[in-house]
């Protein structure tokens, strides 16, 4: 089977938002042994929506639209998949009652635009949205398919898992598998990943690719079989091969994060963890905290953004500040040790930094950084000097600051 | 003139890499009134790249394709343009030696490979490339033009600068200029944003179009004009039109944020702001923080993550806790209370909820969140009921104590 990927939004088609759906549903097209050949996006107009899905369908087996099902008069999918296939939209009762209930739940009023979400193709398989309102459908027609999901990744993703995919898969059962796995590194260049696994690279199935990151470097295994469990010991080989390699800088695999593998080392080894951000501003403490049930190791933290705010809930020492400046390695120290001490956790994780674009000098210039790590018995202190916008340099320094609390807690596992 | 873009590589199919250049050609093409209506993808394989222009170029005058232009046999662009046209690949002689003399310079070997980049179709306008080897070029024929330009940002960047927005500019001299301006509002659906500005949709020129983003609305304005100013002209009247039915939503245009829209009016205020999070782990500080020369109004804040936090942290008292639980408009108040006193700030912000997926009970399910805002007269809360995963309950958290705020800091205006 071959897939088209076709994407209804102006917002994509001018790229004022990122179309991360594509990217997905490619990968998990993929592993089902559906390859993908073309993605075409088109903006919110219905006429040029229908000719482009009329030319994606022509040189493609199944479409996979995504966008267009929400309730204003720009969202036109539908009634474009019914323009080109001469179906009617009729209205899904059962995708009526839930949107109703939805919306009574949520304390919204009704309106009539809502309504028109529940229109589907007639004929169309209805695929249930668990996650939002409008539902999905897959209509086969002619030997060809078009399936339509919602634009909102949470929505699409659920509803792919849970019914397009397993359908798709049903129907091509016995094609090629393609599966891939990346692998993830931390405290390592990708040019050293590179060096590190030059032999491996020549092998043509399982391939494998490099991909770099701020602050990680990544190692993609692809591997094509006639089965999910062959390319999966595929697989498997060529990771043993990798971490033999380099296992000590490995963190994870797929959607594995820094954060849910430090938080996974915390919880095996029984230790508490807090936080002292200045130049972050919360975005350590943020990324700690989007791993369910982190509330059994962080404990929480402080974001000194101000110096009163370091000597008053920190406890760092004024005199501290006035010798070597809020942002030293001293400071963060002193900060890592405060937090460690009021927030009564096993550990304390501290930043503090320039994050720009104004507030640099000479001696402390925009990217400089410390960083340090209290465990009562050792602290620890790391100078970076970052490059980037204001962002970059955030995200960059709790990047490092992750790196620096997960080896730390490798060398006590 | 209609264009298309065309974007030619396997990582962009795949999503592996996210395609900035599409979105930097439709802004500056429709700055010159050239209007893009479609953008597809493919791999990098000859036969179908010469299949998605030749489908391409059925519906489009212009053809603008970005990648593909390298050394190495996977980079298929210009065979695809040679065998679509029916034109040869001639050696752009001057273009070779540019290539030799930057290889010479760089001191590295020039392969046979690399003397492929020199070929462009017969007929082909080249287009220098300052920055990298590979040229770009422009072919007209039979009244259509495609221009090809390599992927690499920078290289294309440059060059659509020096000569293909220019040359296109002089092409279609005369015609429209399109301009687009996208309102913010927060505090307002979609909906209901749609039907206030239900008799402006009617407009067809400037048009108007609706953006759902979560916690926010955004209306985009399109004119098309003989001039900027024109088109200037006709946005702001649209604009004045469309707030007069809902100024009180709106917080600003374009880049604007609510972070950004709530740090300009604390400045002029000349408030300053503290935070406290629980569900949200840092997430409002990080994003309040994202602002650059925010240190002027924000105090800092505190992620009183455990309840041991919340009482010695900010001084919640432990009765209110454990009477009404830490997810309660009490705690969000005492929390708000305590971090405004404890980080001397005039406003305090917090927020405290269930964002799951684990955590939840009948009586306190995921997704209940509380809200306080405490200016030291009239503290306020507010409850929500969010749907979502758990980093978008925590996202639209912070989504509504921003808004909440910036509505506060209006009525103080």
């Amino acid at each position: 089977m071959r897939a088209e990927l076709v994407s209804i939004g102006t917002e994509l088609l001018l790229g004022q938002i990122v179309d991360t759906n594509a990217a997905y549903l490619a990968a998990k097209l993929a592993e089902i042994g559906v390859g993908v050949y073309f993605k075409t996006t088109v903006g919110d107009n219905l006429e040029r929506a229908r000719l482009a899905l009329e030319q994606a369908l022509a040189r493609s087996d199944a479409l996979v639209c995504t966008g267009g099902l929400g309730p204003t008069a720009d969202d036109v999918t539908s009634e474009a998949v019914a323009a080109l296939t001469g179906t009617q939209l009729v209205l899904h009762q059962p995708s009526l009652d839930h949107i109703q209930r939805l919306f009574h739940h949520r304390q919204l009023p009704l309106l009539d635009s809502h309504r028109k979400q529940a229109l589907i193709p007639s004929g169309a398989l209805p695929l249930p949205n668990p996650v939002g309102s409008a539902p999905g459908y897959i209509l086969e027609l002619r030997g060809k398919l078009i399936a339509a999901l919602p634009g909102v990744p949470s929505e699409m993703r659920a509803m792919a898992e849970e019914s397009l995919l397993p359908y798709l898969a049903e129907r091509t059962g016995g094609e090629l598998v393609i599966k891939s796995r990346v692998l993830r590194f931390a405290g390592i260049g990708e040019s050293m990943l590179e060096e590190r696994t030059r032999e491996l690279f020549a092998s043509e199935n399982p391939t494998i690719a490099y991909l770099a990151q701020p602050g990680e470097a990544h190692l993609r295994i692809t591997a094509r079989a006639a089965s999910r469990s062959q390319a999966d010991a595929m697989i498997a080989a060529m990771q043993q091969a990798v971490l033999e390699r380099l296992g000590e800088a490995y963190f994870g695999a797929d959607q594995d994060t820094l954060e849910s593998a430090v938080g996974a080392r915390l919880r095996q080894l029984g230790l508490t963890l807090a936080t002292a951000e200045s130049c972050t501003g919360g975005l350590l403490g943020d990324r700690i905290t989007n791993i369910p049930g982190s509330s059994a190791y962080y404990q929480g933290g402080v974001v000194s953004y101000s110096n009163r705010a370091k000597v008053e809930l920190l406890g760092v020492p004024s005199p501290v500040i006035a010798a070597h400046g809020a942002v030293s390695a001293e400071t963060a120290l002193a900060m890592a040790g405060g937090a460690r001490a009021r927030l009564r956790a096993d550990l304390a994780l501290a930043i503090t930094g320039v994050a720009g674009p104004g507030g640099g000098t000479a001696a402390k210039p925009v990217g400089l950084v410390y960083l340090a790590l209290d465990d009562g018995v050792h602290p620890a202190s790391r100078e970076l000097r970052l490059g980037g916008a204001r962002q970059e340099i955030k995200y960059r320094s709790t990047q490092v600051a992750l790196t620096m609390l997960w080896q730390y807690l490798g060398s006590r596992g």
